[in-house]
């Protein structure tokens, strides 16, 4: 299987001519809109810097000078260029090529991203050892979007850069979007430097000044002007400038001419400077630029129409979240919102439309929202600061230094908690539980189902005062049960008795109950008295539930879609050692290793804490206790399990 | 016991005059030089802002309006003005105030801080929450230094607050400094404002050029182009005002008529602004203001010299680390050190100044420092990646995702871990191994005496490649015996037994260890043969010392200084669950809440893993095991433990 612009090595490429340059950009685009349509992924941002990827192939001698994708979406036309086509079939798949990229698959990806705003602090530290190597010829190069550029580790790094004065360029693709459109100032003032307003009025107007007097001297005059104001006061009026990063453009990230032109010249400009890149995201595919939102990733979809086909219908968490909290703030005045650039992946746009004060899109700032949160929660609001699992590990020492040694009243909601599918191992929720637990103070809950999430929304804002308060949930749909109206205060820190038994207790926490719930229900069949209890809560726990299942079981199997090292498992076991039961536990969850990508089901499987997997584990046990004849897994009825994850 | 400058609030303040708040500064400065050369504590950045204090209180409503101190090492004045005084005797000790504003001790401390840069996203939390409540009148005003000024998050912040347009003033404190002399463009930027040699030259050359022409022309001319350099392009010209924050200033900071009237005026502004005020650390004590970084913290000193009284000779865990490093990395070119802002906290001062290539000072930037070191890491260097335990919080994402996921060598040398004593709950070290240990392919050690560190180091840059490696030490000082010349190399993941015995074996991670050995020599007395292991690491576990002990003993102890949900301890619990063996496990170390402020002693004693907790519940573990009589506590020997705490 082989394209037009499949190639092992862009060594080709850079013997083409600007016309065979040019087709090879539409081949690409052919090629992307072709693929993504078929399988889904992200799509828009491989297509905005379509020309961007061609010409810093062209200009620079990869894999020796280091380019740096930021965050790393937009890379699967370097992937193509780079000896990924013949795989690309496998993109995000179990065993598959990487959406992301990643130094263990080629080493043309100098980097693995997945993370915004990595890719200046690693090209500086790849630059500084260069130099500190001798090694003054190699060129290091970072990619990265003006959303990106909100981040502080961006700031942090082009800080240090101006001081180090490494030998890197930056080039910042101004395409106006994070994944949602961007805000923030940097964004008004990136689109000031695009229009060039600034500087076209003050020219403007100095010309109509000096008009129509004389007509040499003034001439003279305007020259030397200009001469100043270019060499002397722009040299700081720029952002980057001021942090001694040498300023270029804006220039047109389509025009293959211009940019091949400008990076040959960059190319023999030493220490740290910045190229300002203006690129349309979506640019080649009519629907994307229209609706750049909603094309940032797709499923696939119908490349002529640009309708998707095959999604979901079932509810997923998500939406339950972002609809309930809607309706519990319509009653409540004290709550507010806050997204870092994730307001449509965590199903928070309908309340920005609806309530648009209330909810705050702080950019791509995990650090800085969560101590805004802090901020506003101490004047008696009660935000809601809506993070991914693996996103929030940024703002960690936030979570734990401005919310929780204050005991202020943040409800964290942690959006894409547990294994997400594809995305892989950059992505995964893995560490919430462990992080977050040995935190004082704070309240860690995860719902097994929709209803579940409601409640646990309800109770936190329904109460006086709860303190940090974390919710952790799946990109996943629900049970398809209906969801009954109203709502029930439940109470913190207590699980509950999904059905009772005699063999074994398994203790499941958050969605993976579901999966218990199947495998009760099929060992029931093979005469297993199986036990589940639902936690729903990692910290505190509910010590009462525990003492009972303590003196009631010989054996516990606790199972939550997280790192079982420190996880709700390993509370469990502190709290067995603490009040001295003899208890066998297995514990079921992440392995001691970065989980790889694939879907959900498939990496529940994989990893053992799939329905099969309980199955096959309590069969085991249960034959170790004699309490049962050994089950015989070949009798054993096949198994699909009943809840959509998305 | 009062003093002239101690007040109950500063409302009185608000009814004095020029000469009289004058005055009102020189008591503060007599008061602080007096209090910190007897007790020690956070010196100058509290000197350096004296009169700025006393602006602030004079001119703003607190505690209605807010101030917010960031970091908080320059709140002593201000303490003192709000009630604090007489308790200020007890700053920084148990039971006494906290040497950071503390939101729990008083209504005027508006946010909590200690760690740095989260003082403008607070403060706007407060901002948007007072506009989204109707409160129009209420200013919301925050203090920070130009070295917090380059954490990213305050970038996140003023990036969010140029968007929001709340209602909120920053104090930008420009003393040049970090806790050591600051680094980064910024700093380069910020100098140059204070100069004003930008504007300065650029109003001398367009004048010359201006002249000697006709005398009223140009004159006029050169009232219009000031007029629109000022008001058009100037608006540009600033770092912050491109980020939509106005700027003001810069003034002196010790100038109490121009900031009173300064700030009056600004009170009436609305939206996010800046005044950019020059202050000098140090500022009324000679010797400070001639070293700065030697002054930022001091233990007790004589204050008509500045010689220090009383400080400890022994060698601490910091020396040994520092003066390894210089050592090492002599006869090995691949070894470079980073350190966010913290070289001579961290001792790596002696090591800039003898190879200055070689060591980054990347300012308070944790996020950028750890990627920093993973780029450094892609070409071949050996990053000593230096930060204390509580600031690594700030860079958890970065390890997992930048060096964890990739397998670079890093190694993150982990210092302040365990309780630090009196700068209290902001930052202790109590975390970091329950954090660690959850991220997959990452080595966690902490050595128990000086010479295990010296080994570790050693061990860590011998081999081939270790992937990342954390070894985590206290602010501490060794027992006092002599090291030993050369190094031994470590086998990785293996612990070692110090002490063989039969009742009971205690498990023990780092420097607590000492404790262990103290307290198995009191209870040897008693007839109680305990067995002793130093673990070494916990991460990975040592399989073959767990399953000797696991077998061998009924009771097992662990310690650890950190918080032991989810520390070693409850590695052991998963171990020991795991492989099946019915083993008591008692945990000792942080239990699940704050620690508070203290000398170590006293906080290792207060939460049950010092000496005499060992021994107390060795006693008590072997009366329940029958295997002896039951020691009569009131017999046994007083205990005093001689390894040195600094």
């Amino acid at each position: 299987m082989t394209d037009p612009c499949f190639m092992d090595t862009p060594d080709d490429l850079r013997r083409y001519t600007l016309s065979e340059l040019t087709g090879l950009c539409s081949a690409l685009r052919t090629y992307l809109i072709d693929h993504v349509s078929a399988h889904g992924g992200h799509f828009s941002s491989s297509l905005g810097v379509v020309e961007l990827t061609v010409a810093l192939h062209y200009v620079f001698d990869t894999p020796e000078d280091k380019i740096v994708w930021d965050v790393g979406h937009q890379a699967y036309a370097h992937k193509l260029l780079t000896g990924r086509g013949p795989l690309f079939h496998t993109n995000r798949l179990l065993d598959g090529i990487s959406g992301f990229p990643c130094r263990s698959e080629s080493d043309f990806d100098a980097f693995g991203t997945g993370h915004s705003s990595t890719s200046l602090s690693a090209v500086l530290g790849m630059a500084c050892a260069a130099r500190l190597q001798g090694n003054n010829t190699r060129k290091h190069i970072a990619v990265i979007g003006d959303g990106a550029m909100t981040a502080g580790q961006a700031f942090e790094a082009l800080n240090n850069a101006g001081y180090e004065n490494a030998d890197m360029l930056v080039i910042l693709n101004d395409n106006n979007m994070s994944i949602d459109a961007n805000t923030g100032a940097l964004q008004h003032y990136l689109s000031e430097l695009t229009t060039g307003k600034q500087y076209n009025n003050l020219k403007s107007r100095i010309k109509k000044m000096l008009s129509p007097d004389d007509a040499t001297g003034p001439a003279v005059m305007l020259y030397k002007l200009e001469k100043i104001l270019k060499g002397g006061l722009l040299r700081y009026s720029n952002l980057f400038e001021a942090l001694s990063i040498r300023y270029f453009g804006p220039i047109d990230g389509h025009d293959l001419k211009k940019l091949t032109r400008i990076l040959e010249k960059l190319k023999h400009i030493p220490g740290p400077k910045l190229l300002h890149c203006v690129t349309e995201k979506g640019r080649g595919f009519a629907p994307a630029m229209e609706h750049k939102a909603q094309w940032h990733a797709t499923s696939a979809f119908d490349k002529h129409t640009g309708i998707r086909t095959g999604t979901g219908n079932a509810t997923t968490f998500q939406e339950v979240f972002g609809n309930t909290l809607i309706e519990l703030a319509g009653n409540n005045p004290r709550i507010v919102a806050i997204s870092p650039a994730m307001l449509s992946g965590s199903a928070l746009s309908r309340m920005k439309r609806e309530m648009p004060d209330r909810v705050f899109d702080t950019g791509i700032t995990e650090q800085h929202a969560v101590t805004f949160a802090a901020g506003l929660a101490t004047d008696g609001l009660l935000p809601f600061c809506t993070i991914y699992s693996t996103f929030l590990q940024r703002a960690y020492d936030q979570v734990i230094h401005d919310v929780a040694l204050q005991q202020l009243d943040v409800v964290f909601c942690i959006d894409r908690a547990g294994v997400v599918g594809p995305d892989g191992p950059t992505h995964h929720g893995a560490f919430d539980i462990a992080y977050l637990r040995c935190i004082p103070g704070i309240t860690g809950a995860a719902p097994m189902d929709l209803e579940d999430l409601r409640n646990l929304l309800f109770t936190v804002q329904a109460g006086k005062s709860m303190g940090p308060f974390a919710i952790r949930y799946p990109k996943a749909a629900g049970n398809g049960n209906t969801l009954p109206p109203g709502f029930r205060e439940l109470e913190c820190g207590k699980g509950r008795r999904i059905r009772s038994g005699k063999d074994i207790a398994i203790l499941s926490l958050g969605a993976v109950g579901q999966y218990v719930q199947e495998a009760c229900a099929v060992l029931e069949k093979e005469h297993l008295d199986i036990a589940h209890y639902d936690l729903r809560f990692f910290k505190p726990l509910d010590d009462v539930l525990l003492h009972g299942v303590s003196r009631q079981f010989s054996t516990l199997v606790t199972i939550e879609d997280g790192c079982i090292n420190g996880g709700v498992g390993s509370a469990v076991l502190e709290f067995i050692a603490e009040h001295g039961y003899q208890v066998r536990v297995k514990r079921l969850g992440l392995p001691d290793t970065f989980a790889t990508q694939g879907t959900q089901q498939q990496l529940h499987a994989l990893y053992g804490y799939d329905q099969q997997a309980i199955i096959t584990l309590v069969r085991s046990l249960a034959n170790d206790i004699h309490r049962h004849k050994p089950a015989d897994e070949h009798q054993a009825p096949g198994f699909t399990g009943n809840i959509t994850l998305v």
